[in-house]
């Protein structure tokens, strides 16, 4: 089932899913287990909390709340409400005093990372904290090879004006192997996207 | 009205107001205009992110989604969802490399700031951020004399752990004053704590 977002974009849960649509994803290719991106970041981050590593957390979800009832005196219930775009990426947080942001994807692609997955404001986002001497990568996955690379945000601007100037809508897989870092996926941290920091 | 969080904890918008809440109170005494305190940080934000001297957002309110409805192809109505308790502060972003991260609080109290004003997860958010090497404060403000104060998260935490020891359940204003640095309230930026930070 499709639906559109206020701004008309089209919200695709079963295509082409963000991190956080994917845990309605009833038959969980991933590793067999059930979990999808979100939850391994979630544990992840979890674990660098813990070890004192970096303090990372996943933004809530954007949502309109247009009603609110009170059935009783003790819960507040909101009755409608709407999804709304994000107007950053979904993760942020601090690592040695530095800023770190970034947004998480995966695709069921074998080739391509479609860049749909992403919009112009959050692209506009990593543009501003580059400029502002924050790191910022995005996060990718290619589920169906169970498949995660760190691709830095220069990179991802770069390949999004090479849609706006025309070509491609997508990042072929090969690009990202050559340009992105792969991220091999472990125990404990499941994504350990720190180590891949440290080097740049 | 009073509503209770999941987890018990009371939720009260009308006698202490998190800046979120504020922005339901009729009556707003506050310079007049109407604006909330964090009306006036979107604002204050905006305003940075426009000259490009800091990319501070506030993060969505949490919220519990249980059920949505798909009245259409092209919308999708969320039905029954809850209030969460922030595990985190709402403000964050990046100013020069470095992490920032803040809470804004107002109170109607003429003499002190509560502490309920903040809840557990927050001081052991904001002990991490400084752990961490981040920058770390909350912005309170006496709305009633419409004056707003930046306080280190150092500070409050030493305050929190003085009510965990049996002391005083609020930071008296007095205290507030001699700790904490005075925000004088501009056009553009209306609230400028970037110039507090560049102090310290």
């Amino acid at each position: 089932m499709n639906f559109n977002y206020p701004n008309g974009k089209r919200y695709t849960p079963n295509e082409i899913g963000t991190a956080r649509t994917r845990g309605t994803r009833k038959n969980s290719s991933y590793s067999n287990r059930g979990m999808t991106l979100e939850d391994d970041l979630n544990v992840t981050n979890e674990f660098y909390r813990e070890r004192k590593i970096a303090v990372i957390h996943k933004k809530p979800t954007p949502v309109q709340i247009v009603q609110v009832d009170y059935p009783n005196r003790s819960a507040a219930v909101i009755k409608e409400a709407y999804f709304k775009l994000a107007s950053t990426t979904d993760y942020n947080g601090v690592y040695k005093g530095k800023y770190i942001d970034f947004e998480a994807k995966e695709t069921q692609n074998t080739t391509s990372f479609p860049l749909k997955n992403f919009h112009q404001h959050q692209i506009k986002h990593m543009e501003e904290v580059l400029n502002q001497g924050g790191i910022c990568f995005v996060i990718l996955r290619f589920s169906r090879f169970e498949q995660v690379y760190l691709l830095e945000a220069k990179h991802v601007i770069t390949f999004w004006e090479r849609m706006d100037n025309g070509g491609r809508k997508s990042i072929t897989k090969e690009e990202i192997e050559q340009k992105g870092h792969h991220i091999p996926l472990g125990y404990q941290p499941r994504i350990d996207y720190i180590k891949i920091i440290d080097r740049f």
